[in-house]
């Protein structure tokens, strides 16, 4: 086999890095941080581990890259929306979407604070709160109690989906479990848990999480300007 | 060395399951998860690991307690404040600096999602929204904001000040680089992060923290009845 032919390889010639960040992501996905190996990646992406490095730096990189994808794709759909609180909801609703969807995103959201992709969730957050005619002096802790709520809730929502999973627990039979304890709790102490045990067994961690991002933006009204 | 001779030896008497979670405590603030044996605790109490499973269950179980432990003095310190909403600040800023001194509490609230002792937290939460004349219908929709805020927030910046010991970073050289990182960001795609970048230096994370809190309250306080 002579270098030119060699060339025409299948694999090689459509090797890009995006192409990697995909069957990454769907490795990642499928198998676990732990499955995700150049050597698998290569596997699925019929190359050599050489040929990946060619695009990829690393191991960490790659996740590092797969989790800025999806979190670039996440925040470029909600673009449609125009005014600046509707578009800060679908923001954290695709960001807990897209947590929840890709597990391992959570943690290595957690992993990085301050680079790519937190600083992308932030600038586009950021983005929003500056439209909301907030004072100059207010926006950082605005955007700071937004940004750490969406990424703090979504990834301990994903957490515990993982913890029931690993139990082999649904989320009925947990959240019954849980509700029958919560009503058997002490009646001096727990009255508050023991009240709200029925309401735990139907609700929605989802819509719990809007609500929460409600009354930030409320909270936030109370500030503006106008 | 007879039976009632043997029942006065040092540690056996001395030993109650308190004694033994406020020896675990230290030993998981000095050594870590990891630094948690049975061993190592029976050595620190000078008794064996037989005695100490007369009080405790397992390992698990020790790592449950010591969280609870640390919860319930958390919240019992924030008893003297009287308002709903200074009660729900203090008990937001009470868990931050406990989860902050003690880094593995923000693991152990993460993995027991509904059972003590993060059922002990929302109990606390909840009984002060209860106060706030919210309708009954928002009760638990606000206090899961609150609850969810709190707790991941407060664990979110404990596992950041942990990235910064396992990388022998002090704060501030960790922040500089990241201002500088973000004062560099294309212009175009980041504006929001490069505005911020000089504010990033100087930010406080618990004031940042109670900023949220403080949104989320203003959020309720426009949804109750007076």
């Amino acid at each position: 086999m002579t270098k030119n032919t060699r060339r025409i390889q299948r694999g090689e010639l459509a090797l890009t890095r995006a192409a990697i960040i995909d069957a990454s992501i769907a490795l990642l996905d499928s198998s676990g941080e732990s499955g995700l190996t150049f050597r698998a990646l290569a596997a699925v992406l019929a190359t050599g581990a050489g040929a990946l490095y060619f695009h990829v730096a690393s191991r960490e990189d790659l996740v590092n890259a797969s989790c800025d994808a999806i979190v670039a794709r996440a925040m470029a759909a909600t673009m449609t929306f125009a005014s600046p609180p509707q578009r800060l909801r679908a923001i954290g609703l695709a960001l807990f979407d897209a947590i929840d969807a890709h597990p391992w995103v959570g943690a290595e959201l957690a992993r990085a604070p301050g680079t790519m992709p937190t600083v992308r969730i932030l600038e586009g957050i950021g983005q929003q709160v500056q439209a909301l005619d907030l004072a100059e002096e207010a926006l950082w802790a605005a955007t700071s109690a937004l940004f750490s709520y969406i990424v703090g809730v979504a990834g301990q929502n994903a957490a515990n989906a993982r913890i029931g999973r690993e139990r082999g627990l649904d989320r009925s039979t947990f959240l019954d479990a849980l509700a029958t304890q919560w009503s058997q709790l002490d009646a001096n102490a727990f009255p508050f848990a023991r009240s709200v045990a029925t309401q735990l067994r139907g609700h929605d961690d989802r819509a719990d999480f809007v609500t929460g991002i409600d009354l930030i933006l409320d909270g936030i009204a109370t500030r503006c300007a106008r």
